[in-house]
């Protein structure tokens, strides 16, 4: 029998990953509720049905579907704004609108492994529902600015591609370009940066348009268009607006968006969008089969792209090391230097730890040295040592270097105050 | 078509669900870290291999289990413990041990849904690897006492019942029980306090003993044995053994386990184990393929039996609903009274908002009353009104209901210092 390996496409958090991931969520939970958005999640399994059609091909190509024991047809979620829909249609009556709704979980894609693509990935989802205005959707555009900020990346490092469907939508039907053409038609402008201009003109020659006229009309939106004024406004008002461009090619893959979608760009590495989103009025009528009629925009960050653009990006760097520093180690460590004292030691540990204080020490008798060394690897900034001078013990500053002589029963008042006081500081106050 | 669902056995966090877990998410994390413990995940997926002979038959016959397009026969995970092992064996040589690590995520099952079961759950695990010593025994039951405390609930409220697997091995063999009837005898054991006495008679027979006998020799272990000696006197020192049980039917159902077992009961409404876990000191060999020899101990908490423990125990509400109001609300409400006021009012929202405060407002025009009961339900302290005075601005204690002018370009200040005074203080210092 071989060892056992992850499943292709999937990936193990070790200590180190996982404090990073935890960061990269309480800075989306942090900025999200500084927004007044609410946390919601939905179940990891939905009716496979709830993805087909809704999504678009892409993403159902890509499912993770099989059918359970009970003979139903059951998805992995590869997103999780269907769910959302399913959800606030459902319950919609018991919240107030607008209802400003976030979700921080796994999502699925059966896609090939690749720099910046994993089969399972985390996602930030932040949707306001219930609310049509350009209001909404400058919310969310600030917020999805907020976040990079929060992650130290800043105006140098990123920036927003935004469009808005509908210009498209009303070039098409002053070209008179039939509707069964509208989702091919966006299919080429989704691709029209990478792909070769004489592909782009022959497969527009299908819908009656010249490569020409299409051009044009995207220089002239990206110049300006009266149908980002609203937003402009809003986000100009916020010292916002300097983090976005409108840009014409900006259409999004997915079949559900009516109105503003936007992306979010790295700067200097060229790496895929870190987030991306818009407007979906249609989809919880959709999705309720036409019960609930609650305009909706939104948009989701993943934790893959982010993850390696955090890494390129040394402005990036401090609010990760000490988040890191915070959250891999301990505050003290307790030596044993006398077995004779493992039980006052034990007790000062539960009462350390009972105050709050995070407090490590050896389990089983060690040299004295080796537990040091474990006090030292697990960056505790003291050292409590429990001796010959028990009912007194050693408390050791390990940065400082400094030591003092405390009375066993005091430790707990004693360390909590020292705790409170600069490192490099005195011991005690 | 129907409306959408969630598939059978699957549950929707809406925002008050999503904050009752991130209660118990945060708390688990805190006290896990508060002993030293550190973060890691693993992916939800794993080969089905992982898990057959080495969960047991009750957890295989409850697998999530099905082909991936690339005919890979995966499962989704039912229980964290197998990764663990595969995980920490495969990058041992990197941490020093013993290594206490801990885990919070999904795991899930197919069983009937019912009270305190559903197909999709929450776990806490912590386990520490590469220690043989009682003194990781105690540390993990401390740590869950430690958690069942943290969230109020208390001494009258549960027990941990504890023993050890090798109190029963050693009866065997001192029976001359052959090998091969250890695990049927284990199972009659695991469900002696359910079974009807002449049930469980019939059954012991086959294995060549009386129920007389296997009761006695309970009675004899419940009342002492010299195998707990030392995990009662590192528990005692931690004046914790007060929590603890010796309970000589507890066996725990996974084929992994080789000394002290564990599960955590509440006392007073007959629910399922909240926690339960034990020594498996032969796992990471095996899972390894014997090339790592890792003694190991753990537990695991779900999510389900202790929220419903939770909603049961009145000393846990307080916790509950304090981290609540945190969570669901917002510090302030900016009143937009006069829209040509607008964009400073948005000014105002973001450079609070980036001062970390946590802030709301109506993202279209809507007349002042609402926006105070959008104030209100939002549990905001207060409410900043712009309208005619601007460029100052009303800033309203909505609790005290005290109010006073102040200068826009002073507001982010102003609020700063309001929201660390008392509630029902004075509005300004």
């Amino acid at each position: 029998m071989a060892n056992f390996r992850t499943v292709k496409g999937f990936r193990d958090l070790f200590p180190e990953d996982c404090a990073l991931r935890n960061y990269i969520f309480d800075t989306w939970r942090q900025v999200a509720r500084r927004y007044g958005f609410v946390e919601y999640e939905g179940p990891v399994i939905e009716s496979t049905d709830l993805y087909k059609k809704k999504s678009g091909d892409e993403i159902t190509a890509q499912l993770f579907c099989f059918e359970d024991k009970g003979g139903r047809d059951i998805s992995l979620r590869p997103e999780v704004t269907p769910t959302l829909a399913r959800m606030a249609t459902a319950r919609q009556r018991d919240y107030k609108k607008p209802m400003k709704w976030f979700q921080v979980g796994s999502c699925f894609r059966y896609e090939e492994p690749q720099e910046g693509r994993s089969r399972e990935f985390i996602q930030f989802n932040a949707d306001i529902l219930g609310d049509a205005g350009q209001g909404s959707d400058a919310e969310l555009v600030a917020l999805a600015v907020d976040v990079m900020l929060a992650f130290g990346i800043k105006a140098e490092d990123f920036t927003i591609r935004l469009s808005n469907r509908q210009i498209w939508t009303q070039f098409l039907m002053e070209k008179n370009v039939p509707e069964e053409h509208w989702t091919t038609f966006l299919s080429i402008i989704d691709k029209i940066e990478r792909a070769r201009p004489e592909d782009t003109a022959e497969k527009l020659s299908k819908t009656g348009l010249t490569l020409e006229e299409v051009r044009g009309f995207m220089a002239s939106v990206d110049g300006g268009h009266p149908i980002f004024a609203s937003l402009r406004a809003d986000l100009e008002a916020r010292d916002l607006w300097k983090y976005v461009r409108i840009d014409a090619t900006i259409v999004r893959g997915l079949a559900y968006y009516t109105g503003m979608v936007f992306e979010v760009f790295d700067l200097k590495h060229g790496l895929r969008a870190v987030a991306g989103g818009g407007r979906y009025d249609k989809l919880c009528a959709l999705i309720s089969d036409g019960g609930v009629d609650m305009p909706s925009a939104g948009f989701a960050m993943g934790d893959v792209v982010l993850g390696i653009l955090l890494s390129k990006t040394p402005g990036a760097q401090m609010g990760i090391t000490e988040y890191l520093n915070a959250q891999m180690g301990v505050e003290a460590y307790v030596v044993v230097a006398d077995e004779a004292q493992r039980g006052p030691a034990l007790a000062a540990v539960q009462a350390l730890r009972s105050a709050g204080v995070k407090v490590d020490f050896s389990m089983s008798a060690q040299k004295v040295g080796k537990q040091f060394q474990a006090a030292e690897s697990q960056k505790a900034r003291f050292a409590v040592v429990f001796g010959a001078e028990y009912p007194q013990v050693q408390l050791k500053n390990l940065v400082s270097r400094e030591q003092a002589l405390v009375a066993a029963d005091a430790l707990v008042a004693t360390l909590q105050e020292a705790l409170k006081l600069p490192v490099m500081g005195p011991l005690i106050a």
